[in-house]
């Protein structure tokens, strides 16, 4: 039995690596299993240890994630590393606890037009997913970490503006059912820091000695103002991808995640010990770069590397 | 007699354009006057009504200001738009308010080892020089507001840290010495919105009744999320370039200002009016690529436009 607390601990703040999964649901060509792999072993070797490694969903619409027991059985054997995935409903749910995986998320949709219009059902039947993900994870015998996502918490591709009572509804009715946390996920990328601090502050207060994750992407160029005030109002999970990877400048509704390694720096600069060594990190996109070469990679990092002393003279009169 | 409450209302945030200046200092080819006029136009009428628009430098060292007189002219013609020039020694300033630019802007480093590298005189030099700028400033006919930037305030290119009380006592001597106000910069991208949000309070205390500026640049992705922290500790004057012109990937200490057209949607996403229309603003970016099209361009409006509703169903299972 994992505990929630030995795995996201209060005190310290757990950045998650989503890349393998969400950064790899809209890609147009597919890493290898073993480019996945090696991906996750370098990240660990950076000191990443929590890894969203792919999802239950049917092969047959999402082969890049056909390899998902593969990933979970890398992942457990990785040191400290801790490993999760996406299920949407009970064959999926079923699935994820046979594997043995560590920790499964399920979503629920904030928004009544989103969750029937992207997963054909209402947000109660998601509710009661939510809630039977949990009766068999009290059943099964290795009782993994269960979380719930709010997708859309922060604004809707089809609604638009989403009313922040209706997420902490959701919210309450996801911890009632029994989730070991709730993550809110700014799906599309609506959202700047104000909205965030906000939401963050009622979820966390809702949440009690329970986790928040928020889940950012940087449509918009306010994933890291974002996750800033997130961690201002107390959340202490957050996730990201490796180079941002999972936006696309072409396709409206495909945005990347935050930059996992700029969201290093950000924790480090605000003083949470991560334990990740960023220029490890930073290596680790050339393997994005070989197994995806037409998908854009973000990142500060990436681009101007660490601050130090420089022996380049400035140029005269710069401000 | 151009008062500073008039240019930056205390009571609203003031978004100001200066790629025409800084933006431009190390680009590899230089838009003609006339396409920067039209940029400083059409961003003009988006709203806009800050400008850097250029340098009494040597015209040997850095052609791409020679037109600086052509431009406070082009400016000063804009209803309601302020022009501002950056003078670093006496003959610049006797050149700049000669010109009738309604702002002449200084620079002093934060660090004595800064000071020397790249102006070849040390901060009490600098700080003799800013004193000197009020003094023929309070001599003129037409008194244009005079503003101090204190360069690497935020992390320095050759002593890495910089002690945020040797920034205090430089703002002090600057205020001392009768500027309008100060801008703090963070000229090569070393800070977290922590240090940001501190070294601010400390400033915008200081100050008193004058406004702050914070200048920052978005070297390693945390300029969103350091100008929304300077915001909440009180700075009401944001530096920023269209596009986040300044930056390339290829130069070390060559990086670019905050992108413009974000830090527009973060003043409106914290609830500051800035008036200025984002996709106009957006479609300026268009004379940019054509006259630069060498220089790599960022931001996240450009690539994901505004907020709304849209018509395409999401894929299944995003999160």
């Amino acid at each position: 039995m994992t505990r929630v607390q030995d795995v996201y601990p209060a005190n310290r703040v757990s950045l998650r690596e989503v890349g393998l999964r969400d950064g790899l649901q809209m890609v147009k060509t597919f890493p290898s299993t073993a480019a996945k792999q090696r991906w996750m072993r370098e990240e660990h070797a950076a000191g990443v240890r929590h890894f969203e490694v792919g999802s239950f969903l049917p092969a047959s619409t999402f082969p890049q994630f056909a390899d998902v027991r593969d990933m979970i059985r890398t992942v457990a054997a990785l040191p400290g590393a801790h490993g999760i995935a996406l299920a949407l409903n009970e064959r999926g749910v079923n699935e994820a606890l046979a594997s043995g995986v560590a920790e499964v998320a399920s979503v629920v949709s904030a928004t009544e037009e989103h969750s029937q219009a992207n997963a054909r059902r209402s947000r109660d039947q998601a509710i009661a997913n939510v809630k039977r993900l949990c009766e068999l994870r009290d059943a099964s015998s290795h009782k993994p970490i269960v979380n719930a996502a709010i997708s859309m918490a922060l604004g809707c591709s089809i609604t638009g503006p989403v009313d922040p009572n209706e997420v902490v509804k959701l919210v309450e009715k996801c911890l009632e059912a029994g989730v070991d946390f709730v993550a809110v996920a700014d799906t599309v990328g609506y959202a700047g820091p104000k909205q965030v601090e906000e939401l963050t502050k009622a979820i966390v207060k809702l949440s009690g000695p329970k986790p928040v994750c928020i889940h950012l992407h940087d449509t918009r160029g306010m994933g890291i103002a974002n996750a800033s005030a997130a961690l201002d109002a107390g959340a202490r999970i957050l996730d990201g991808s490796l180079g941002g990877l999972g936006g696309c400048p072409f396709a409206p509704g495909a945005t990347g995640n935050v930059v996992f390694e700029d969201l290093v720096f950000l924790c480090e600069s605000k003083g949470f010990d991560t334990r990740i060594d960023i220029e490890k990190l930073v290596a680790v996109r050339s393997i994005l770069r070989s197994e995806m070469p037409g998908e854009p990679l973000y990142g500060g990092l990436a681009r101007a590397g660490l601050p130090g002393r420089t022996t380049t003279r400035e140029q005269v009169a710069g401000m």
